[in-house]
């Protein structure tokens, strides 16, 4: 395995068996296995759990880590293609990625959407450029659409948990201050579709994913033998419900015009969720959220501090599955990694 | 040893008992005594001996470290419980901690007073709440009304120099541009009296220390043989000292209330430490901070840069005390720390 | 060796064989050469490639890390001698560094030039009283005047692709938004005459380098068998050139003066490097250039993405010769660096 960019990337076998090896790697942990390996990480965007369980899996497997971060100790990095660079950044990622690639032996990068051109998040322009010029082993630590641990992580976290692989998944929009990307909710749909579950994503109106987001969660949804649908009513969507998953999301309506799109959510305060909305929930049903997550405006305390919810182990979890994604990624490219870079 | 959140929490002869251990890993280095292990520090206040002696100690016991600093790649946290967040915080420490000590086996938290209630602040509120929400072994890497691991290096550097049992410790405000935390003398107060020393607080009019540090202090004295007592008088106070201790605090009377902090302050410019405060000192006397300090402020070049100082030193000797808090802390909890977040 | 401040501290057969150990720990790493050491870094600017390579080089010798960064995380600290501290700066690089040097077996310290005072940054007043304050092995990760890991890995990456040592080497002044500091074109044109090569530096009126500088690179041509002149004469300098190195400084004559400087600047935004700059360059030249660079302000995308630009490589090989500095730093000292700091 040479990059980690898309669960999508990966038939359900072999996502079966990474989570597998995450799972052998907990119960019986190899700490000497990745000694004298270098991890690089980039962060265009600020992170937690990221930051910390990426470093935490790394030295775990007997690694070594550096964090970069473009405006915090290091300058700002220019995107753009052909950019005169007469303003505040002081490097472009053509001579920073390829720099920082050849100091490591694997490099994960969080980049997240522009949020201004919805076409252009939606092909991953950005995340890709970052992509290509990286000539070693990648991990997508988030990126405009997709966030590939994240689902990884969610997955394993509904295994431990024995949710049924037939059971209805719920992913509910919440409310949030601001617009925020799409990426957390593309990777989930579709991971809860390839997981064989029937899913409902539920949303006010506005709210709806992109028609490619959910086309792409549909065919995986139809190879695992899952469903996927999406409705604006609540009562029916959470009913039976084994997962209710709840995330913010910007209206793709309004994609870059905060304006409008802070119009579209000012009636939308409800939206946050309570006890009241597992009420007609499946028998043991969780609450699930990736984080970080705003208290009393996308879930209430007591869903929070309550028995369904699951948002620590899943965050948790983030570092198991992590630690066997660079277990795999280094191992299979053992011999090649401490050569000199051509 | 799960906790060192208080060097109140031991007796005297375990205190001792961690000094004699400080004192044999720094002649007998163990560089494997760690290994596999992972030390998480979360800093939610500005550091330098803290962040870096912490890492290296623990990469001097073949362990390893990871760092989050909200606010500096990580965004702010919230600590209000109860609150609506759609402010700047974006992720409540009701998550974050638990999630940050969920990647490591032990967490350092540094977390200064609040600077508006001297109640709240007194009883570790803040504290308290983040150390509820841990379930791996806890470091106070500074805390509203403590600071333990200072504490411990200062005694360590006392038993270094010689510094008679008996001897004079006096522990003298000084001045600075602000009103800073009683951390750092409460915790001197309390180890000085510990020890057994006879302790003077010298401070001008309107800092005095609350009431129940003093009198914790004063418990240990009694325990100890030791003595406390407090006074405005500094030629008495500095007369036979072993050590002069020199701190900044901000007056009790005007907590929360910079303007009127100020005001006070006004006229204590004098209260800098200069060599003639040495006059009267016992012979081979020495003078102590655990900084950073402002110098020419709260201490003139002379001091520090004289044969008196020993500030370097004690700031050493954070390292070599901390080195054995996290041995005793990790080796008492050995087979725990491995498994999963339960 | 237990300093690695400039170049010229060394004799050209110094250089080659710390170039030679270079080569041989890329060729045959050496992972657990320097188990339980701790390097330390401070960084008083901001970075990229030097807190990368840094930090991988060490990790790949099997060391460990620990970073430091005044304003980030970190207090800000005051330099000058004999402050008032009643500012911004919350602690004296009096205390800093020997407390950080302290906690590590060797330090880096950057620290560039304050860009007020010539004569001042000509002395390296600063970095010398950062080196007079540490009693460990301390290497320059860049100060006022000086950045030899970065001449040395240029040194390196020329002899990988065997640019003659007699080779037509061009250093060119190239445009930058703002004055930069002379640290880079110092260190680069001592480095390429003490090589033995014919080192021109291409500059627009305005901005030869300072006399000083010129003459001690003088010496180390006359002492290699090289030569040094200059010229503002473009087509000439560029004729037969085997290598031309892009550098941005800010003029000498308006040193500290930024509107002065800016105005000077104004007119010279055809010194971009574009690909007819290499017309009459020898076969098979190549383009150097230390990096950050502002691309189509210093140089064209065409030259920085075409086969002649080698600045990746020269950017790696900072890791490779770093490690080199560092084994050899290490290395002979060995058996000091454990001990109690005295």
């Amino acid at each position: 395995m040479n990059r980690f960019l898309d669960l999508a990337d990966f038939s359900r076998d072999e996502v079966k068996d990474l989570l597998g090896l995450a799972a052998r790697l907990q119960s019986h942990p190899d700490p000497q296995a990745l000694a004298g390996k270098v991890l690089g990480l980039l962060f265009l965007n600020p992170s937690l759990r990221t930051l910390a369980s990426f470093q935490s899996g790394m030295m775990r497997l007997g690694g070594s880590v550096f964090v970069v971060t473009p405006g915090q100790g290091t300058w700002q990095l220019e995107t753009r293609n052909g950019a005169v660079m007469n303003g505040a950044a002081a490097e472009h990622v053509r001579e920073a990625v390829p720099v920082l690639a050849s100091y490591c032996d694997a490099i994960g990068i969080r980049m997240f959407a522009e949020g201004k051109n919805l076409e252009a998040d939606m092909t991953e322009t950005q995340f890709k450029m970052m992509a290509d010029l990286c000539n070693k082993p990648l991990v997508n630590m988030e990126s405009a659409m997709n966030h590939p641990c994240q689902a990884l992580a969610d997955w394993y976290t509904m295994d431990e948990l024995k949710v049924p692989e037939r059971g209805k998944f719920v992913l509910s929009w919440v409310n949030h201050p601001r617009a925020l990307p799409l990426a957390v909710p593309s990777a989930t749909v579709h991971m809860a579709a390839l997981r064989g579950m029937e899913v409902v994503v539920l949303r006010p109106e506005g709210y709806a994913l992109p028609a490619p987001i959910m086309e792409k969660a549909r065919q995986a949804a139809v190879s695992s033998g899952g469903s996927l649908r999406e409705t604006t009513d609540r009562g029916e969507a959470l009913a039976g419900a084994h997962v209710i998953y709840a995330k913010e999301w910007g209206s793709p309506l309004h994609y870059g015009n905060s304006e409008a799109e802070a119009k579209l959510r000012g009636n939308l305060g409800d939206w946050c969720v309570t006890d009241s909305w597992f009420k007609t929930a499946a028998p043991g049903s969780h609450f699930m959220h990736c984080l970080p997550v705003r208290r009393n405006v996308a879930v209430a305390d007591e869903v929070l501090d309550g028995p369904r919810s699951v948002v620590v182990r899943e965050a948790y979890n983030r570092m198991v599955v992590q630690m066997a994604v660079l277990y795999k990624m280094f191992r299979s490219n053992s011999g090649q990694s401490r050569g000199r870079r051509s």
